[in-house]
């Protein structure tokens, strides 16, 4: 990396949805020093007054155009569904020289979007952290949410080496470890490791939900098993609805080997094969242990 | 509850399986002083000689016939397969007025054979304590593991209210909430909303084990998300081999609704019918967040 690239400093961030990804990034790179004004884009008064009150950003609008003119950064965290009329507007605005990236779930479709509406008008990288929290909104946002944290970012043939520079000095500067991939491969692998296990909690609530007799004769049976398994069904149900939906084809993918392995344990239990069921529990735990050790 | 039995405290417990449980009860009740003297039970030599460094017991013995004889306690905190070989075993030698609990996390086949093996011969009462940790053996026994924990007592018209009434207070004196239960109601519950989990984290982990292409692959996309909803999936392959088999019907209509549930998320994902998919979320992250509640 050139020094140019990692000493770069960044004078105005327009920040497009400052929830809690887009939030935790405006206070991780101011707090880093290499970004020096934030403006927030939000739709909703109640939003733009959190963001504020948060000290996340230096001002807000509800419009893109706005906080994209004059800025040489831009950072957009809306959810994925948002992704092509975010684009659409802030194309005849946006300065030349200025680095767009955005943190959506998905990296596929966003380059799609990105290649129809901005190729040649600023320099555009898609990027994903593989960070974040089943709270939502600017006040869940935390400074360090990235610390330690992956974070892809998917360049293409296209990309301008020295938009890729700055961008990752600054994903550096706030603590990221970063990783470059194959959009494909990243959307095919997200899939397994992050969209299948949110649909199978959210499958499993609605599961103990209708096999209840309501929540008081539940409440003695609720482990913490249960509870941590479940957490990230709380995500925001808009994202979620985004993710699954856009990721598709991967989605439907990982859900269909997930029935399989159940169906792998459904015929070992029926048919009472405690030799099967020991063999499939124990090869899942040896690699489950085996993600503690990476 | 009488006096007595609330000031109850007994000379000798034996602890049939000095694991996370069997050994955390150890550790607990003499902690509350209401055990005096613990014998613990271990088939193997390595597990005999580590619960004996962690204080657990102050003997042991691979012999639950020595260790019970002369008890007014016994703990079974075997793996389920082991129940029967273990009733089978005390049955003769066990104190008429001793009060022998088990650990078991089904409830129903437990009694069954206590009715077969130790009817007339002590006083049983099933138990089932909903406290645990993904890490197993007596170096992972805790004095905290049931505080605050529900512990569940499922006893029958034949139980002697003096002994209910002495191990009550024995659990209610280590922290435990003590909840009295239908052991079918029990079974039923626990396949939802510890069976199923435990399944399902399994099956997940198997699945994405198979999609990876490696550890060293894999390693960036895997985030809190995935490690959390899993972490039950390192529990003992012995341990949930019985549970799953033994819990049969239930475990199998779970997966069954859970199956179902999965498949109104595929098909809401196939025909890209957002709002559907957004009302499946919407629901279950309502449930979810109920439970934060109780």
């Amino acid at each position: 990396m050139s020094s140019e690239a990692s000493d770069h400093r960044f004078a105005r961030m327009a920040v497009i949805g400052v929830g809690l990804i887009g939030g935790s990034f405006a206070l991780a790179t101011r707090k880093s020093g290499r970004v020096e004004r934030v403006v927030g884009v939000a739709r909703t008064e109640a939003t733009r007054a959190a963001a504020l009150q948060a000290g996340i950003v230096d001002e807000v609008t509800d419009d893109p155009t706005t906080a994209v003119r004059g800025a040489d950064l831009v950072y957009v965290a809306t959810p994925l569904g948002a992704m092509e009329s975010v684009m659409s507007a802030i194309a005849p605005v946006v300065r030349p020289d200025a680095v767009v990236t955005d943190a959506g779930s998905t990296k596929a479709s966003t380059l799609v979007l990105a290649r129809q509406h901005l190729a040649g008008r600023c320099a555009f990288i898609g990027g994903h952290p593989m960070a974040g929290s089943e709270n939502a909104g600017p006040r869940a946002a935390r400074a360090d949410l990235f610390m330690g944290r992956t974070y892809f970012l998917t360049p293409t043939e296209d990309t301008a080496p020295e938009a890729l520079g700055r961008l990752r000095a600054l994903l550096t500067g706030i603590g990221a470890a970063v990783v470059l991939c194959d959009p494909q491969e990243h959307d095919r692998l997200v899939a397994f490791t992050s969209h299948l296990p949110h649909l199978l909690a959210s499958a499993l609530c609605a599961t103990v939900a209708e096999a209840s007799a309501g929540m008081e004769a539940l409440g003695p049976f609720v482990g913490s098993g249960l509870r941590d398994s479940t957490r990230i069904a709380k995500s925001p149900a808009e994202v979620w609805r985004d993710i699954l939906c856009d990721n598709r084809e991967n989605v439907l993918m990982a859900l269909e080997h997930c029935q399989q392995q159940m169906d792998r344990y459904r015929r070992a239990i029926e048919s009472e094969d405690l030799t099967a069921v020991e063999a499939l529990w124990q090869e899942a735990a040896d690699f489950r242990r085996g993600l503690d050790e990476i």
